[in-house]
């Protein structure tokens, strides 16, 4: 690396040094220049710094060779701020859309290259911006309720505001004095005036929506040098720090850096936090944004791509599962907390990402890549806690093996507000770089507008959100809450414990209000055994209810079934499953009859065998089926599922495991360890614990001991197949 | 390259020298050499210049290390030979199938290494299993027609041969007599005998499995001295030329190198052939093996690959879906292709591969990889005949935009045997990298033993091989030729012309005795239009019977529906389409009433969307289905189609575009046009002429007329919505 010129940028970041100077070639803006004018989100120095070395760096040329295709593309179709009409994916959107990147991209490009056709065009953009957006009133198409001037929700029109104000910023001191009078007036003071006075309360309120448009207004304020914005941006329209980005950045984020919402969301609201924040340092270093909290906002960060595996994020609460870590808005937040941190494990993500941003921060990126600094992600176990204290329940990673290993997500979160499912103590499994215990995600295909405008479908609400379309308990056919998020809000999940250690992790937690008179404990251990050759998921899920009910367990595998257990098959029509909760849209395709005998299901995903063994306290009944029942407009895909039955029972222990085992490789034409490696599972409960017993081919046994009362100085004994397993604490281990 | 080194091998290869010194550092076998021992299939000069260069050249050195990576672990676990017990997939089956690649990859990396370990562990395996061999009757398991020893058809043990014979020959002049006398005759010469005279009249079989056999007994010949055992081989048991290898090159093939079951089990077939083809260059070019037939058997090598889309098969008939060009038989018969020819376009296949073999022929590939020498193998349009004569049919690939742009299949073959499905004038479609009309391929778990020992599933017969599981006409709700292989093989399907032109690429086809008294046309098109950013396909299929009967056209689409034409759908439950012919496999999704109007169907697939607009010259009822019913065992993958239905008409013609369009960026989230391009299709037919007509949305017109009178000086005229069309020849393309 060129250690000089790293530090002189470092300097001059920190510093936050006035721009002097301007960047090579762009002279001839130099008599439109004005002393209040000069960029001021990224300074000339630095922009000069990024023209001077950007070429070297291929990532950082890269991406400036991307730009530069996409706004020439931009100039040649010429100048279209089109009157607002169309929904998500329509015309106006996507033009009102390509139109901030273009004016950030030309802005940026303006700096780069010093070619001032590039600032010409922003300028010209914004000044047809100045005509048309005085001329708007609300959006007409849509039923937000909030809606934009630009764009149907006003989170868009915040959203151009973060992008434009830094085209703006860059090009600013090449107007003319009027222009930049018209354009400052007549786009970003009005646009900051409908988000911040027009729509307060919006603006006010701790949600990912206004943090776009405390960004937007915020940023709009340091490049217009209107510190009143500022202050709004950051402490609220009333500016005591009641509201703002400051607040939201105290109570949207856990201690861990956690987002309510869930890693999907995560990566959407961290871009204006991330973004905003970076402008906050680069003009008012004294606040130490990054520093807030313990650094939570690069917590944040690192959560979220904690929140991965094979490069995408877990699918929890309302998410597209196509959706990850290459995203725009993970690419912004590595590269600035990269600026920050010099972390070189950051770089490696930069590397899966194939590509940087035009920033100082993206040159730093650049640089690292360049020069082999990077270093493998550490994807570990941990608990990510949830809430603004970190007291409202947990998001549990427990990994083995690397990259592509086994991962294992259970959600103990709260609910995740409007975008939350109903789906606590729900788990997701992840192997060899595939999901095999999965969630639906969201029913949507975002931005496709023959698909109800590109937003959530009916189908969200009937299937996704729904307790039955994860992998967590229903009780009496209904979903957790009533399927009222409100009330969700109002109940996290308790953490029981959560441990790590070799050979053994383990986390378990309890719901209480889920369902009325139901305690629900979930425990679930990742296990090693020197006779299996990769670990196993054993799952102790128990319910405490005061009066007899029903209740079903899912489980949405991922494959094709290669032995199932004996069951009764559907052949002549195939029946929906219910009427309500989700239940309406599940095909049924067999069903196994009420019986106390543990069973299996094996099926194959990409060349490896996967074997779930199950088992109840109670006879259960065992059915498959498949999502894409009841589903007119072909909305839903296909999934299959388990479902465990049990009738009738106030209390209920399901116990399981899940077993990856054997290869299958269909170029070479081998297959090995087809075969499950353990032969039975076995279950006993007494005095107020769990034993669950597996019992391996070899004749070895496995059992995990689990106790009602978690405390480390409780001692439990509990009687299987003629053996006793004693124990002190929340949970044991015995090889036998 | 090392310009001195390749002449030197090339010579070495042509010339057929006799070995006459020994590879580097493999002196101690010196003492056990003998006159007629020495290796023949590759000769020790060809093995020294490989150990010599080898290193230099990674394709090469990485497939030595992965050799020596297998066959270290087949030695670290100890000689064993079982007693066989299982089928494919189970243990016995599967150690006789790594013991061969042991024997072949020890033989050669002793010749490569000079390591006489590896030679020690190819004798104690050989000596073991001519301990082993003279104890077996045949196989225990499975119900084979023949029988294997080893293995539960003969088939496996030939193979077993042929791999085992290359091992043998490397290792052969390292042995004492004795232990050559006891390999020869308890192992080959006893193989040799129980393939070509205990099943003389398998062996006599002009079918892929004998060829195998042929390959197995005259390379054991060559390494025997055994000219009795060549001659059993080329010329059949009788020595006639009425069986044997000769014949089955010139018969299994077609003039441009088809093989009559397709390109799945030609990429199976290949192998002896090339592998045995080579032995026989080797040691008797005087035969000009490669140049038979105008060079038949290079000719099948590029066939195969051109029957593939990015690096998988296109999978008509009895095939894997997964199968790919980088199976070990495309890797080898690219070795031995390119070492014949030194085309450069196989180099970018073997890229593909990213492996090559061990010979003389993998050291010619690896150097060329290493130097850069490989170009862009040529993908292109084509048809490929079929029959040993070439007129008994085709297979037609129109292909447009490279690699990953448009592939067209049309399968105009004859039957293909007992792996043939049902399936005259099927068409598959490829686009963007993915299938998106597709073939079911064959019902099996290859190897997998709980699913029918690996073998071929109940549901190949009822399913996969029916004609409502394929893209093409069915009459009568029942199968061509009655769903009986024997009756289709007498009739071929009548290709009626194919061009190649700029912006129209046509192919047609009629097949008359598919179902009595009903003679079938169809004409595809891929057709290119300055509206239109990616080219069409514009289908006509004729049916012409004698009396009125009922008409299902299937279309196996791949993708989400995004929008679908109004239909009723199954609601409370879903019912089975039908009872036989493969329609019992079928659950109704949605039912459109019988209509005139043109109906339209839109998915989306890898971020394209496809829309197909549909019609018929009588009213059509349209259903939704998916696969998947009456398959209590989960065998078959659960796959959509929409089947056209016109009921009590003799004559009909169903027309149709399918048109790929826009792109969807889940990433940027962005879309593109998601809306068709094509407004309108109709059709008008008069004086024994038919004119499909297309309407864009800019009101440019693009018209395909088709005539049933093929011949090029017939002169037609047809008139629809007041325009005439006129024409001279089979077709012709209109725009206005």
């Amino acid at each position: 690396m060129n250690r000089p010129l790293l530090l002189a940028i470092l300097a001059t970041l920190s510093a936050g040094v006035p721009a002097s100077v301007m960047a090579q070639g762009v002279e001839r803006s130099a008599t439109a220049r004005a002393a209040d004018a000069a960029p001021v989100l990224v300074t000339v120095d630095q922009w000069r710094a990024m023209a001077e070395a950007g070429d070297r760096y291929p990532m950082f040329a890269q991406e400036q060779q991307r730009v530069e295709r996409e706004v020439r593309a931009a100039m040649a179709a010429g100048i279209n701020a089109p009157q607002p009409r169309d929904l998500g994916g329509g015309l106006t959107h996507e033009q009102h859309k390509a139109n901030y990147k273009a004016i950030a991209g030309a802005g940026a490009l303006y700096r780069l290259t010093g070619d001032h056709a590039y600032a010409d065009f922003a300028r010209d953009l914004l000044l047809e911006y100045a005509r048309l957006y005085p001329t708007l009133s609300n959006h007409p198409a849509g039923n937000s309720s909030v809606k934009g001037r630009l764009f149907w929700q006003a989170l868009n029109d915040s959203v151009w505001l973060v992008y434009s104000a830094q085209g703006y910023d860059a090009i600013r001191d090449t107007l003319t004095a009027e222009q930049r009078r018209r354009i400052d007036n007549d786009v970003f003071r009005r646009m900051a005036r409908f988000l911040s006075q027009e729509n307060a309360s919006y603006f006010d309120r701790i949600h990912n929506h206004a943090t776009w448009a405390t960004a937007g207004v915020g940023m709009t304020g340091y490049v217009l040098r209107d510190q009143d914005l500022v202050e709004r941006a950051l402490n609220g329209t009333t500016k005591d720090g009641r509201a703002g980005f400051l607040r939201q950045v105290d109570e949207l984020f856990s201690p861990d850096g956690y987002y309510a919402e869930g890693p999907y969301y995560q990566r959407y609201a961290l871009a204006p936090f991330i973004i905003f924040a970076r402008a906050i340092q680069q003009n008012e270093p004294q606040r130490d944004i990054f520093g807030r909290r313990d650094g939570v906002l690069l917590k944040a960060v690192d959560g979220v791509i904690q929140s991965s595996y094979a490069g995408y994020l877990f699918p929890i609460n309302d998410a597209m599962p196509d959706k990850g870590l290459d995203t725009e808005e993970i690419v912004t937040g590595v590269a600035i907390a990269y600026a920050q941190t010099r972390d070189p494990s950051l770089l490696s993500i930069a590397e899966g990402q194939g590509r940087t941003i035009l920033s100082p921060d993206g040159l730093a990126v650049a640089q690292g890549v360049a020069t082999a600094a990077a270093r493998p992600f550490d994807f570990r176990s941990m608990q990510l806690r949830d809430g603004p204290n970190g007291d409202l329940g947990n998001l549990v990673f427990l990994r083995h093996g690397g990259v592509n290993g086994q991962a294992l997500v259970m959600k103990n979160t709260q609910q995740g507000q409007g975008h939350g499912h109903f789906d606590r103590l729900n788990w997701l499994f992840y192997d060899n770089g595939q999901p095999v215990i999965r969630d639906y995600g969201a029913a949507r295909f975002l931005n496709i507008e023959a698909k109800n405008g590109g937003g959530y479908l009916d189908e969200n609400d009937s299937w996704a959100m729904q307790t039955v379309a994860h992998n967590t308990l229903v009780v009496g056919e209904k979903s957790q809450f009533g399927g009222d998020w409100h009330v969700g809000e109002e109940h996290p999940t308790t953490p029981l414990f959560f441990n790590v250690a070799d050979g053994l992790q383990i986390a378990s937690a309890r719901l209480d209000n889920g369902y009325a008179g139901v305690a629900l404990t979930r425990t679930m251990a990742m296990v090693e055994h020197p006779d299996l050759a990769l670990p196993v998921v054993i799952d102790l899920f128990r319910a405490k209810g005061e009066t007899p009910t029903d209740y079903d367990l899912p489980l949405h595998f991922n494959g094709h079934i290669i032995k199932a257990f004996a069951a009764e098959h559907s052949v002549r029509e195939r029946p929906v499953l219910g009427d309500a909760a989700g239940y309406e849209h599940l095909w049924v395709d067999a069903v196994a009859p009420a019986s106390s005998e543990a069973r299996s299901l094996t099926w194959l995903l990409g060349g490896r065998f996967y074997t779930y063994r199950f088992a109840a306290s109670a006879p259960i009944s065992a059915m498959l089926v498949e999502s894409g029942a009841n589903d007119p407009n072909f909305n839903l895909r296909r999934e299959p599922a388990l479902i465990q039955r049990m009738q009738g029972q106030a209390e209920a222990s399901f116990f399981s495991v899940l077993e990856p085992h054997g290869a299958y490789d269909g170029t070479a034409e081998t297959v090995s360890g087809a075969t499950s490696r353990i032969t039975d599972i076995a279950r006993a409960r007494s005095n107020g614990a769990e034993v669950i017993l597996l019992t391996l081919v070899s004749g070895k046994t496995l059992a995990l001991g689990v106790a009602d009362d978690v405390a480390e100085t409780a001692a439990h004994a509990v009687t299987i197949n003629g053996q006793t397993y004693e124990w002190t604490g929340p949970y044991a281990r015995f090889d036998r």
